[in-house]
């Protein structure tokens, strides 16, 4: 985990407001009253020490399997936040649910590729616009080869695209996340795209602090009104099948204190999902099977009550920014 | 059933060769040599009378629930023909089928609606190249409106743009057809538009002389060298499901000589199908489990034998046109 001082540095960086500049040095002389040092805990309003945890399926809209096990996810409590590939075929059903239960918590799960073979999906914007993002069939990549150059102005304007058919179908999005974490492990340029988009549509992005050693342009880009959470996990490739329940059982007995999103794939083991994931195993159809089951499991549900872990959603960070 | 007569005068309108002109000129004085008045079935080499089917599923691409469906079908043999939707997101896996099986007859079925609910997808070509078969969110429409001013050079552009996809992607079609009937339906302009790039393209069209008496342009757009087939069957929505194998097995009695395309809607009744088409019954997923279920059966095959009815495909078609 990185320090707060670390984090302090960075917005530095970005900062251009005297006003703003005077208040940091203030803070850094009064250091006894640590208005800076406050953590996203604090600032929500919770104890030190708290174990806060949001539980957010992805890849909604992608595939009516997993639109049907979220949705009966969700409807059970455990899992409570997910978000939504606009692209994708099956994102008019998740469109519709969005729009008869606004207080579900749904981002936008911001795409730019389309990693399976037998099932694709392309831009929202028109394809000649976004012409470094598709492939000669005029789908999103598969996959962004080495030295694949990606425009990151027809990032933007994909980008911008998919949030307004989301807007224009209804949706309310509480946050913006990256599919396969593209904006956000692709260097400063395409995460600064990201995060100009989303300041202008006041929507909070993804991004935890373990992401920052790996990636430091990620903290020198954040500024002091954007979320910043603490922790994320997510289930490992080489975890193997009958140790599924093990590896997240285990995160969450050392689950630390603060905020951690846990990004999970539940999805139903059927046809579809078979058909669709079957060129290789890794969140494929048994993956999401297996995650649909331990999150809507007894054994879950227990764990987060023995470990006193309490739920939150993008819902409640959202004021957190805006307050700050 | 028009006669070959009324045909001959519609293909005047469309030609200029002089030379052609004289042959039909010459063909009419030499009534005793009827090379005009050959039927399909007699230019295939079959003695007049004979009965011959193509029994064509539709729909392909759209869902994996048809794409099994019909494949499954494909190899029991007693469906022969089917055509794929290019636009739509499961068109990657029945390409991959098709190119790994290039004896197959499958056609084209050029797509221009994306008539469902939950479930949608959009143009091949960029969106703002065909701007008037696109709604407000960037899908085909989910119907044509009265008015709905659908422009036939976008069209134009919308259909070569999912040929070359497809031959792209190793598809090589047999034939093209029309999805919903749009552009054989929807007036002279739309049917020219089609003809034209599939002469292009060097394929037949769906055609049958059922259609010239409600749609006139049908017959006065075509020539010698296009291939018209004498009838099609296809399910009516106001046959009740326990009337399906009924409704099948009169027309199958009935069967006029000449070549007939039935026109079916296989697909498996599961979560997919279901989930995609629930806004509706018709073409639905139960719908779609009879057609499947009547098509693989021992009764049609029986009836197929006792009716002395030929299963025939668009490959062996083509040569006739060829031929002409």
């Amino acid at each position: 985990m990185h320090d707060e001082q670390g984090w302090g540095c960075g917005l530095l960086v970005d900062m251009t407001s005297s006003f703003i500049l005077r208040v940091l040095l203030l803070g850094s002389l009064l250091s006894t009253f640590p208005v800076f040092a406050q953590t996203l805990v604090e600032r929500l309003g919770y104890p030190p020490g708290t174990k806060l945890l949001i539980v957010h399926a992805d890849d909604l809209g992608e595939t009516h399997s997993v639109n049907a096990a979220v949705i009966k996810a969700l409807q059970g409590g455990t899992i409570n936040s997910a978000s939504l590939m606009v692209p994708c075929p099956w994102f008019p059903e998740i469109a519709d649910y969005a729009k008869s239960h606004p207080d579900t918590d749904f981002g936008l799960h911001l795409t730019l590729t389309s990693e399976r073979v037998y099932y694709r999906w392309g831009p929202v914007a028109p394809a000649d616009k976004v012409p470094s993002l598709v492939d000669q069939n005029g789908y999103f990549h598969h996959d962004w080869e080495k030295g694949e150059r990606i425009n990151a102005k027809e990032v933007e304007i994909e980008l911008r695209a998919q949030i307004e058919r989301a807007l224009a179908m209804g949706v309310r999005p509480t946050h913006l996340d990256s599919h396969q974490y593209r904006l956000i492990m692709n260097g400063k340029e395409l995460f600064d795209t990201m995060l100009r988009v989303a300041h202008e549509y006041k929507l909070p992005v993804f991004v935890t602090r373990d992401w920052f050693a790996d990636h430091p342009y990620l903290q020198a880009s954040l500024g002091p009104s954007d979320i910043v959470l603490d922790h994320t996990v997510t289930m490992e490739p080489e975890i193997p099948p009958e140790k599924w329940a093990d590896f997240y059982v285990t995160a969450l007995k050392n689950l630390k204190p603060g905020v951690t999103e846990f990004v999970i794939h539940p999805g139903y083991d059927d046809d579809e999902l078979r058909a669709a994931t079957r060129e290789r195993p890794t969140w494929g159809a048994a993956w999401r099977q297996r995650d649909y089951d331990f999150f809507t499991s007894d054994q879950f549900r227990e764990i987060l009550a023995q470990q006193k872990i309490k739920l939150i959603t993008w819902r409640e960070l959202a004021p957190a920014a805006e307050a700050r």
